[in-house]
């Protein structure tokens, strides 16, 4: 392959082209839960951020260098939600028409918000049909172009900004960061992220963090060559089931992370409470892998200081009540 | 009766004994929800505040005032639960004993949360007891300062930073706030902000907001004199059930506010599930009033800009379930 890869200048591009448009999210952190763990835990609020994840930032910095002529036909993105809200806000606010191809069992806030940017939303079937191809065929007979979800350098330069960011924000706090870890589906934020922190505090050690069962990365870093996800349904953490690490991410992986490390559905109930109950976030299930990785100590934070990216909060109300319910059962921990 | 009420200049010094002890919370915005108000809703996120609410910054401005000789036998404080909270955890920050006489029905997690940040907690009955006297007879008995919840001017400055801080940040925003409106239980809270808002930026209507049947506030400005509550138990906005406006808050009430609005507890559980559902932002019942106030037009956002103080975020698993799920029920809109 002989790819162009981001590089860290892409991103310091990509944060001057967001600015005043995405949200710098606040870095939380809790004295109690510090205590607990013996550490110091740093949480990126991203649930915080415009469209309620970390989205907007790669759309915005993808949509924004387009020119005239590709922005009158528009766009067109194919997302399981978090990337279909950002792109559709992106397009809004940069006065793009956008076209949104998303799967019949999205959750339906997503669904909802969505079209409340403006966007036009086309369904397609998770088990049957292929997003990408559809997404395609449209962007072929409108003349859009389309805004890949993560394999692409725009897009992972924007949402590499929040690597920069943390390093800043800790670096105010008086913290000197370990390790940041980040969920990972497509792999966008998470190489983002890392490219960004190597480049800036190349001590700091990157993990990625995925839902048992849809460790593609884990096992594509283990394995050395891409590896594909048996299934494509069927975990809580519904923003994170892409096949398969990217052609530009998987590269950069391999190149910027430590490791990708894996969480349970129970696990990330558990993680999502704790959010909620101490730093009053609320974190969708796929936002919250990496807290959960955290608090069961796969990445230790006994006399360290951790970064955590809580990369989204847009969750229908019935499931947080479970996964709250889920949380509260004594036999869960 | 005679007394020396704070000035805007002591919350300007309040703001610089709080400045790295207390968190500067972000002033949240949404588009859709600007959209579907027809102005601009600014939400200061107390909840991210340390402790989650507001009340640490009245504590540690009002410990770190204390010399060294009343530092050491320590403090009291008497609370439903946030003061607790702040007092605690102002008084660990500062070195300094805490006890706290709490409600026996006060929620399990401030209870919990007071403990962990290394209080002493002292019980009384909220049908039967005088939780001040109980706090005052301490106080004698052992030396302790009486840190009161919100008639006192140290107190009074140290809430009223919020209202510096949400004048400049909407400024950073490009926005000139038409009116502010804050959670009311003792006043503390509403008249520090009104008190700064109306120092800075004199054009601003400031509000106070009530829970239905415990609008002591707008009861006594409407008549002139200091009215009662009825009751001080059976609301669902648990941190809202002092007995009365004080001394010091009525006086700077009839001064600096435009009115006190009221909500009742199913529009409160819906302000409840807009934040989580729009801001991502868990809000505690006593901390949404002001925002059910605006979602029910009483201070209308449309073609104005308005900032609505979500004043702390502690509340139950279960309570926020339930919070959410009687919002979600169709007769509750």
């Amino acid at each position: 392959m002989d790819l162009n890869l981001p590089v860290y200048a892409d991103i310091e591009a990509a944060a001057q082209r967001i600015e005043g448009a995405a949200i710098r999210t606040p870095l939380l952190e809790n004295p109690r839960v510090n205590d607990r763990l013996g550490g110091r835990l740093l949480i990126k609020a991203e649930p915080l951020q415009r469209t309620g994840s970390f989205k907007f930032r790669g759309a915005y910095n993808f949509i924004s260098q387009l020119g005239a002529a590709q922005r009158q036909p528009g766009v067109v993105a194919w997302s399981s939600g978090n990337h279909a809200q950002g792109v559709a806000e992106a397009a809004r606010a940069l006065r793009t028409p956008a076209t949104i191809v998303m799967p019949h069992d999205a959750p339906a806030i997503k669904v909802a918000n969505t079209r409340a940017s403006g966007a036009r939303v086309v369904f397609y079937d998770r088990l049957k049909d292929d997003r990408e191809a559809i997404a395609r065929a449209l962007a072929d007979r409108e003349g859009r172009t389309p805004v890949p979800p993560y394999d692409h350098p725009w897009i992972i330069a924007g949402q590499g900004t929040i690597g920069s960011e943390v390093i800043d924000q800790a670096g105010a706090l008086g913290a000197t960061l370990d390790a940041v870890i980040a969920p990972c589906s497509g792999g966008g934020l998470s190489t983002g992220i890392a490219m960004a922190v190597k480049a800036i505090s190349p001590q700091t050690q990157c993990f990625a963090a995925e839902p048992a069962g849809f460790d593609d990365l884990a096992r594509s870093l283990a394995s050395g060559t891409i590896q594909r996800n048996e299934r494509l349904t069927g975990s809580f953490c519904d923003a994170l089931l892409a096949p398969c690490p990217g052609n530009y991410t998987f590269p950069l992986a391999k190149r910027h992370l430590a490791g990708s490390l894996v969480a349970t559905d129970e696990e990330v109930a558990a993680a999502m409470e704790l959010a909620f109950r101490e730093f009053k976030l609320v974190v969708e299930p796929g936002g919250a892998v990496g807290l959960a990785c955290v608090l069961k100590e796969r990445l230790p934070v006994k006399d360290r200081t951790v970064c955590v990216i809580c990369s989204g909060g847009n969750v229908d109300g019935e499931m947080f009540r479970a996964a709250l319910a889920t949380a509260a059962r004594p036999q869960s921990g």
